[in-house]
């Protein structure tokens, strides 16, 4: 590992305008004062890609998805190229680099490739000319020398990639937030910047909407075990969030952050026949629509008929009535109906493992509320309800209180304290 | 060759909107229906390239070249993308082309690089399966894998390259012009469309300040002796104007295109004495400097003294005359004098080299009109006088009438002529 490279990667609002641009040459600057070598990866200028997006749909109403790529990559290469001069005119050594240049190879799945490998040979040269890297994100190159793009936040995965492969010791997101938070500052106004999130919450907090991370350069993180910090590109000196693997000598909070998604709909079967095979029947074809289903609940009614529910995407609940429809029918169901007036509220913290009780005070806390729970589902580390949607905000605030995320929680405490533990300890070992 | 083949290089302006580009689409789609496969070569949209170079400059006094080259670049990659995508929607095969999918091999003199070679394995392939291929011009890529560029004019430059590479029947240039005129119609109402014009009276055209072609390309079309058309993108079924070699066969017109260039400046020595060793003096820190001077007068006056002129782009002429003050002094001239109030008026034509008499016209035509010369040069297919700007126009006008550019000239319906005369011998040897 190379403990003095760090990868940082800029979003498309930091590096927006020519003077967001020179700002963040002014931050490279600063980290290179300290002796750092620092790669940087670069989306395209905020808006960029947008206006790419509308032209292409403007003229083609399906245009080829290897079309769309080569015009895609070309906004991080116009940023790559810009904040590469920007460093130049600072007198700072600087050389851009494009996904083909920085050697990162992917499968020839267009708009969503998967990264192979990377041969950061010629990266590593530059980095021992000296060289600031600007990598243009979210692109790389297949097999028969195309140009590839890696999706929705893509870029995030390049960084990390291009972090593990160069062995950096650790990989900063620098975004318009500055940190993963507790809550959603705009929905419960006491959200608190988390300092430390495992690798599994982030995960799960991504899955349910966090929009700070995609899931896919989490999990490329995580398996590779390569630190990632989340900080705003506009706040000086801020620490960000530190995502990592969760540390046996922590003691986490139970809880670490409270989730919520207004864009879901339920749609309830009721009075199925209760037969074997009903609930294969009602999912295979939803599943081979390409509709995602999220949670299920399935209860008993009387004389062997059962009520069905499940929830999807709001965006996905007129396609899946259709089928559904069809179905009731098929199954001789009684009734299908759909509510899209409901929000998930979720509680995630890998202190959940080790701690009971959890659903319990959920429960007590929604109760107190008068709020009506609908359905549950929970994982390891996650509780996810769905409530009416009127009393998403009064939920959400009553749960931040109720697992003490109002205040910075004593546990994280005793994590600073455990470490000054581990250190004093490995210093009375050397002693 | 592959007669069945040609490449067509359209212009910012060309692909300037999508709705150029739709139309360019359809265009090519009419070509294809001929059965004629098509590669096309695509400018970056118009507004595109000048846009990207302000960005650099604000960012940066004075980019690195390379950085520039990537920057520049993508222009060309978005309109190869959507004009791809474009062909595709009218359910044309088509596949878009970077310069380095091409196999547009460069030197690496970033910003004005020059072709070493082309591997069309791949746009081979691509023409076999029957695609229209559209590549993204001006580009290239130097031994290290980096972008590089042609400088001005480089996608016409690419577009020869690829005609020849691929053994095209033409090399089509699309702009917004529909041709080769043989006087700027705005400044001679008479001005006429030309049909064909040689490769050197092309050369000469291009070197006076003609924009419709770059030097570079009717010198790479010449050498390789490809067929260059230039032709509107606006105008539909225009013949536009033919480049090509001289044909012995053919009686070209004596005068071909009268050009003329207002920003010229002319700088005057007066009184030097006449030493052996004098013009070098003068001109060498002049080339020093990186100023090109074009035409050069010595006259001899009194006792030994000599008057000396020179022309140069009249952008040049401060730099100029303060290296000519300090050489002034040096030489002992009794004066320098600057004027920028002067035009270049060229007549071009190939059939000068079988006419005499052509400068005496020139000065018969000119004194009618009380135009002085100032300054005369020459070449094998070209007269070139500098005289006051103010006449710019008169003279002009004069010399087309003159030359009798005003009608379509006899001479030209003979090459027609000449053309069926040998079409007729062949048929005759052939029985």
């Amino acid at each position: 590992m190379n403990k003095s490279l760090v990868v940082q990667k800029y979003g498309g609002t930091s590096v927006g305008t020519l003077d967001r641009i020179r700002h963040v040459a002014q931050r490279i600057a600063r980290i290179r004062e300290t002796g750092t070598q620092v790669v940087v990866v670069v989306s395209a200028m905020a808006g960029e890609t947008d206006k790419l997006v509308k032209m292409a749909r403007e003229i083609c109403d399906n245009p080829e998805r290897r079309e769309m790529d080569l015009l895609l990559s070309s906004g991080e290469r116009i940023s790559s190229a810009l904040l590469t001069m920007a460093l130049q005119s600072r007198g700072i050594p600087a050389i851009s680099m494009t996904g083909r240049q920085i050697g990162l190879q992917t499968d020839s799945v267009h708009t969503r490739a998967r990264i192979k490998q990377i041969d950061a040979k010629r990266a590593r040269q530059a980095l021992k000319n000296n060289n600031v890297i600007v990598v243009a994100g979210f692109q790389g190159i297949n097999e028969q020398g195309d140009v590839t793009t890696l999706g929705r936040g893509g870029s995030d995965t390049s960084a990390v990639a291009l972090a593990v492969a160069l062995g950096a010791s650790q990989c900063e997101i620098y975004t318009d937030v500055d940190g993963v938070y507790t809550a959603d500052p705009r929905m419960v106004p006491k959200a608190r910047k988390l300092d430390v999130v495992s690798y599994d919450e982030m995960l799960e907090m991504a899955s349910l909407g966090a929009k700070v991370l995609q899931i896919r350069c989490v999990e490329f993180a995580h398996k590779f075990q390569m630190p990632l910090v989340v900080k705003s590109s506009y706040i000086e000196g801020g620490k960000g969030t530190l995502i990592c693997e969760e540390n046996a000598n922590m003691e986490q909070p139970v809880v670490s952050g409270i989730m919520y998604d207004k864009n879901q709909a339920k749609i309830t079967l009721k009075e199925v026949p209760d037969q074997p095979g009903i609930a294969a029947n009602i999912f295979e074809p939803i599943a081979a629509a390409g509709l995602s289903v999220d949670m299920i609940i399935q209860n008993i009614s009387a004389e062997g008929h059962t009520d069905l529910s499940f929830t999807l995407g709001r965006e996905e609940l007129n396609e899946a009535m259709v089928i559904m429809e069809k179905i009731a029918k098929k199954i001789h169901a009684v009734n299908v109906s759909a509510d899209s007036k409901i929000s998930k509220i979720s509680i995630v913290g890998a202190g959940m493992r080790s701690h009971s009780g959890v659903a319990a005070r959920i429960f007590k806390s929604l109760s107190k509320e008068k709020i009506n729970i609908l359905m549950i589902s929970t994982s390891e580390i996650k509780v996810s309800c769905i409530i009416e949607q009127k009393h998403t905000k009064a939920a959400v605030n009553a749960l931040h209180k109720a697992f003490g995320l109002d205040k910075k929680p004593t546990a994280v405490k005793s994590i600073e304290k455990q470490k000054t533990a581990t250190r004093k300890k490995s210093k009375a070992k050397k002693k």
